[in-house]
């Protein structure tokens, strides 16, 4: 096998391309920006989506399915959101393909529809739309509703799981009868969100709301879960939205109030995507290959044999076969590849470029003294353990890994928040360290602007736990109340 | 509750419509020819993907995902295959929409494509354009994927569930080194869905091979399961295609053979669809509305309380609440319905027409008596049992239902398998009874069209199990060596 990956410090953005290619995550297809998200990094989406659908349903939610395409007319009903999502975005025109005369295919001009239909960059307005006829009276609410699926928006730039055309995701899409039910439910998304980063990612993140310039489209306020990749560049990790009454209204969407009257109905959206595929990889990964946090690892443990011959083979087999019922019997996922076709070195490097966690091997030693030998994938140690204790070892070490890729990003991350005081010293640390710069902000958009162009900086989040104190704002001196999250981002 | 549902004898087409909607599985969207799929549909759909996924994954295959946008120029590489699917079906042509001078937005003219794209109908020629960079070796073979995903068919004439321009459906598609590994693997697919349909839905199918006019574009063989809806209208329940190596050959994918030599791989392609959901309903349902199989019913037991006041209300809750603890500790999905806002006799209709298999009334006098009153929902019969009894006898009726419901349904299908000899016999029947029709055919595309055009009828299969007779085709009285099976068709 072939791994000689890039490594991060000679050149990270080629080291994730190269990864998530040769660790058999993804590829680039036929199409211009569209991804194959192949078997081994589908599985791990697999296990993403388990969790989390598990978590939404855990807290009220039902899974439903809306249309993939959107009329046209539907994106000018509210405002904001149309400059936002509909211009960058796959358009139907036609529904129907005609022979030519040299025998080619060519779309048939009799077949222009007479509406342009929109591939979904998000499902807002169908959804909104939909709601009008399900929602009469406080009876009706809350509906609170998820949908998993497939979304378009067109991007010129693309990479792998960050940034492409066409992405898979989730989209909560809840209703409520007040405004405070409706911040409660997008508060609650965002703290589910963070849960799952930090329990089955291992992947601390930030949890805050967005400035006005970077709330989504249609949104009073977006809260955000930030997270902080080996590259010192930050990553959205998921957003929850309280968009208040604005669909409502695009949609004429209201209710019998328990007490009599007709009120618009409060809305919420709240989404994570395959993105969260990159931001698992640049949060742990090394220059060996992936690492993964024993939750989402499709293979938690592999059985490699070491062995000259059949009858060794079969020894080993026999133990391995074995250790892998009783493994699986504790919910831990094993594969035993005893493929002929490579050696148990070529083995080795596969597993580790693919992250998987726990590795052991069984060699003719190990037949006579009773042992295993086991490599563990995030520090790239090994030990000698006892037969009898191997079982035990294992879903130890594979809890003891979890919490301890989790502490390891988590203190990366904490070292990666300098505070600053003066601009000077903002753009020192943005060019030399990177990561989080925590600075006063004068809360304006057009500071906030000025500095984006000047360093490329954004503010990533207004931190929830953000204290109340009399700062002046880094950049224009003036007063100045928290501390936000500046960095460069995915 | 206004329940009034058209009945099946006035008009079957209407009961059916009006059921998927009042049974909240799924309306029409605001999108033509697409359908929103409901909260309570989506969930019934959500229990048969996980049953067909671990079916898929016990025989060895994995999820993938492709792009849902496929290449104009990729469909005329299989001949067959465009005229068959590419021609009716949703072109993508531009990729940016603009203000216009009024604040409307329009298609921006500047932002056409150079190749147009069209959205997935199937994606065949998709992912053996991704398998050419899969496969260089018979190592890399057999590969077993499949994939969840949206697809889209332009059509004219829509119906909930049966026939939407949209729709969701899981697609198989695996690569081979043999001829006979491939015709293994789509007769083993065939077989996987019977065992499903028959387990599962409760829906008892025709295991068969499709004539050469019904077979899927770019198929050598079409295996099939055909199940016979209470109109005495045949459906079509899945699909399993044998491909040779058209795709492989039009899409250029070979592979190093063991002992040498460059070949070009074998193909199958697999699918079931949302379809499947018109079958469930359409096999079972009454005048009442839906009936679910206990294996896939999203509630499999409601307990409705009766009572009058806050008192007796609290004393059946401690029942009802206990009862659901102990029934979902044996896996029993139970719901407790003790909204104050609808009476019990509304919630009695209600889950009636939601086809919820078992409902639990608990009133004051049950209270006394230590008994509940327990109504099964196919038979519409009902039974006091003892409080102490109440869970042996939940989990054994929910046993029995899904047994008596395949019977039943299995009766009705072998009813309406009628064997005829001449042609006026079968178009009496067609006429009069309707079903699947028994009769000779002697193999000819023609004699099938003719039969077609004046009857409207279709081979739906060759059974597998028909045996080798000699016989006469009913209408060309040519030789014929097998009964096929003839029907209407959804």
């Amino acid at each position: 096998m072939s791994k000689n990956l890039t490594t991060r410090s000679e050149d990270y953005s080629k080291w994730y391309n190269e990864l998530i290619v040769k660790a058999d995550l993804a590829e680039n297809s036929g199409v211009r920006g569209c991804m194959v998200i192949k078997p081994y990094g589908f599985a791990i989406w697999e296990k993403m989506q388990a969790e989390l659908d598990r978590m939404f349903k855990e807290t009220g939610h039902q899974n439903a399915y809306f249309p993939l395409f959107i009329p046209k007319s539907y994106f000018s009903k509210e405002a904001s959101h149309v400059d936002g999502f509909a211009k960058e975005c796959a358009v139907v025109t036609h529904y129907r393909l005609k022979n030519d005369e040299d025998g080619g295919i060519i779309v048939d001009p009799d077949a222009k529809l007479e509406e342009e239909l929109i591939v979904r960059p998000t499902s807002e307005t169908i959804i909104w739309d939909t709601y009008r006829k399900w929602i009469q009276s406080y009876r009706d609410l809350p509906i609170l509703v998820n949908q998993w699926a497939n979304v378009v928006r067109w991007e010129m730039r693309t990479r792998l799981f960050l940034r492409t055309s066409e992405f898979l995701w989730q989209e909560g899409h809840t209703a409520h009868a007040t405004e405070a039910e409706a911040i409660a439910e997008a508060e609650q998304m965002m703290r589910v969100y963070a849960t799952f980063a930090q329990d089955f990612m291992a992947m601390p993140v930030i949890k805050g709301t967005k400035t006005e310039s970077e709330r989504f489209a249609g949104a009073i306020e977006t809260y955000c879960i930030e997270a902080m990749m080996q590259d010192g560049k930050a990553l959205q990790a998921g957003t929850s939205h309280f968009l208040g009454q604005n669909f409502a209204k695009a949609f004429d969407v209201k209710f019998a109030a328990k007490d009599g009257g007709q009120e618009h109905v409060w809305a919420t959206s709240w989404g994570v995507s395959t993105r969260l595929m990159g931001a698992l990889v640049m949060t742990h990964s090394d220059d060996n290959g992936l690492v993964l946090p024993p939750n989402l690892a499709p293979i938690q443990v592999v059985i490699v044999p070491i062995y000259r011959g059949e009858d060794q083979l079969d020894a080993i087999s026999q133990i391995a076969k074995e250790l892998q019922r009783e493994l699986q019997l504790q919910g831990v996922s094993v594969k035993f590849d005893d493929r002929d076709t490579h050696k148990p070195g070529w083995k080795f490097n596969e597993y580790e470029l693919k992250g998987v966690p726990l590795r052991i091997a069984i060699g003719p030693r190990d037949l006579e003294k009773r042992t295993v030998e086991l490599a563990r994938r995030d520090t790239l140690t090994k030990e000698i353990v006892s037969k009898d204790n191997i079982v035990d070892r294992v879903r130890e070490l594979l809890k003891e890994m979890q919490k301890s890729m989790f502490k390891k990003a988590k203190e990366y991350r904490d070292e990666h928040i300098t505070e600053v005081d003066t601009y000077d010293e903002f753009k020192q640390v943005l060019e030399e360290k990177g990561g989080f710069i925590s600075a006063f902000w004068d809360g304006t958009t057009e500071t906030e602007e000025k500095i984006k162009d000047e360093t490329k900086a954004t503010i990533r989040c207004i931190p929830l736990k953000a204290k109340e104190e009399n700062g002046t704002c880094m950049y224009s001196g003036k007063p100045a109340q928290k501390r936000v999250l500046f960095a460069k981002a995915y």
